[in-house]
């Protein structure tokens, strides 16, 4: 008796929660320390300690109806002020509250503007390997997701054949930046040519074209590296946010979305938007968390960056010497490694039976490929080397 | 460029949002105090002091990565498990945790399960008056609302409509109980009819119905009346929930999906219902929120409900001595109130000059009519009543 649409979608389930559901499982018969599980994106490292501070500080002082109420479904005034304030020091752009929407994390900022965009049979761009839950985002508003498929040189944007799938029914764009599942991170370069085709098609078009950019590794960004805030660089860019990243509270659902003045039709749509995350039940973002925010927007996160960094790089340096074939990563926490065995599906399985979870990554529209989320324990990662060094030599690497 | 769907949206926006933000303005200019503002449900008693103590209590003392991390979609698993316990005792029901999905607040709740079951086309019936984001959840996936007129006698439902209503694209029935905006608590004695004439239509048409029991509101019910627990009535009821008004969390977005054992394809649904609240951007319940729930199952809200039960006998008192006509409401936070006047919106901006703000019942399919929630301060309630008798003089009550 269940929709149509959710049949097939039941029936795959998501491969990576299967595999958090596999991880639990293990760990309750091997101990959780015994089992290698690489598959989720679920940071290990504690919110910073001004996160419970200010919870703890909000209800003491704040009034419980404010605090708990409703408000705006945009999100409360001050803080939304207070984000646009704080994204204008780092970035030097020029927001204001009514530039802020607060959202349920990323995805629920993506689904509001895809609600609000999307007409059936609207095209949306993704360049592979891409974040698997964008089809089932686009889908959900009659949408049709185009895929890009991957450079797997450098994983960097295939222009060439983005070029080609523009057309009249692209409605927008989705980057993600610094990238799940590759942790590649597009440079200035590489945004300015995106943005040049962009404006180019719009004109050849006579379109608009939206470049959402989905940011919440934003601030997991390594060796020094600059992640380029996309709105000065194409006026038609819309950025989601989520703090589920940066300050280590994936269940809390608390992101945002930027709308700038500079896109076509930006009042329309920063009250769509708004209209949007009512109707589709979000309502508005979680209010004690909204309050939070503001209180630690300018909370120093290196320490929590230093401890993937440390991963990251314990983990690559050794992957790379048993002879896997990977990215080196700059950003996020993944790492994107080359099955040794066409069929990333037996290389999973192989790597199972060691205790070691990992993504496959045609989910992300990339076959041949698996995802290493290394948001773990450095004691986790030490300990899995061993294991590792097994696979590898089952494969004869 | 926004989408087609989105127009009409923006236009309209919510009528009860835009009276909650020209109350905002309204008391800029004259001071909250002077602004009888009974627009939107938005509970004016604080949360019980045990929601703030258990806030405090968990981030003390529960691991950060646990209370801010990922769960599974549909909730921790003892969350779930506490509050099928819960219900189990209340209302000696059967359920256990695999019956409870977490979600974000009712409004989340409602799109999960509607997205979980409506195929494009298929009809879902409500009974006018009702809360008019019914519209809305429908028809983002394709569904039809199909509104039952209103029996404008004692506002139970009419069933000699319904069942002229009823056929084989039917998929689901939403009732409201206590009821937004009318106050009307359906007995038991209603309730038995409407599940017969469902069973019955069933057998005729060879299809399930399912019964979605949107039930914000079932503890604010005055004078003793029981709201009876639908799932013990009909099998293919679904029942959601939210902590908004009961423990005044509106602003947090916590509730949760009831589906029994005994649904037509309850497996189905409940695996497909956790698929939708990840797919549709909600992901999960917000966390911290959930763990407060399980702390806060029993507390105590009697006190809560004892406010709003004498905001509730001062208004209906005064306004039927001053000459209104409406119904006594037996729950909720609502009066509904019949206009003095064909039109109703002429009495909303009549009502308006005297600094009452009330919501047109036109948005709630039920023209001539007037919704106050009198979820305010017994001081704003005490304060309107010679605004409300200056106001029924001008239309010689």
């Amino acid at each position: 008796m269940i929709a149509d649409s959710m049949v097939s979608l039941v029936k795959g389930s998501s491969v990576i929660r299967a595999m958090f559901e596999e991880g639990n499982r293990l760990a309750k018969i091997y101990g959780r320390e015994n089992v290698y599980d690489f598959s989720l994106g679920n940071p290990n490292v504690p919110a910073p300690k001004e996160v419970n501070e200010a919870i703890k500080e909000i209800v003491d002082n704040e009034e419980s109806t404010f605090v708990h109420g409703y408000m705006s479904n945009a999100g409360y005034e001050d803080v939304r002020e207070g984000i646009a304030s704080s994204i204008n020091k780092k970035y030097d752009t020029h927001f204001n509250a009514s530039n802020i929407i607060m959202t349920v994390g990323a995805a629920g900022g993506l689904n509001s503007i895809l609600k609000t965009l999307l007409n059936p049979e609207d095209e949306v761009l993704c360049f592979a390997p891409f974040f698997s839950e964008y089809r089932n985002y686009v889908s959900n508003f009659g949408g049709k997701l185009v895929v890009v498929p991957a450079n797997t040189v450098d994983f960097n944007p295939n222009f060439e054949e983005f070029e080609k799938l523009i057309n009249a029914k692209t409605k927008a764009v989705i980057i993600n930046n610094p990238n799940n599942p590759t942790g590649v991170i597009y440079s200035e370069a590489i945004i300015k040519k995106l943005a040049e085709i962009l404006e180019n098609k719009q004109k050849e078009l006579a379109t608009s074209i939206y470049l959402i950019s989905d940011e919440p590794y934003r601030e997991l960004a390594y060796d020094g590296i600059e992640v380029p805030y996309l709105t000065k660089y194409y006026k038609n860019t819309i950025v989601g946010y989520s703090y589920s990243k940066s300050l280590s509270l994936p269940g809390e659902r608390i992101g945002y979305l930027v709308l700038p003045d500079e896109l076509d039709d930006a009042n329309d749509i920063k009250t769509a938007a708004a209209v949007a995350t009512r109707i589709l039940g979000f309502v508005n973002a979680p209010s004690l968390l909204q309050r939070v925010i503001l209180k630690t927007l300018d909370v120093d996160i290196s320490e929590n960056i230093a401890v993937y960094d440390k991963n990251r790089k314990t983990l690559y340096e050794a992957l790379t010497k048993y002879g896997f074939d990977c990215v080196k990563p700059e950003g996020a926490f993944y790492l994107f490694v080359k099955s040794p065995t066409e069929d990333e599906m037996e290389f999973c399985n192989a790597a199972k039976k060691h205790n070691i979870l990992m993504v496959p990554a045609t989910s992300f529209g990339c076959k041949g490929y698996v995802r290493i989320a290394y948001c773990v324990s450095y004691e986790t990662i030490v300990n899995s080397l061993s294991h590792f060094e097994e696979l590898a030599k089952e494969f004869n690497l």
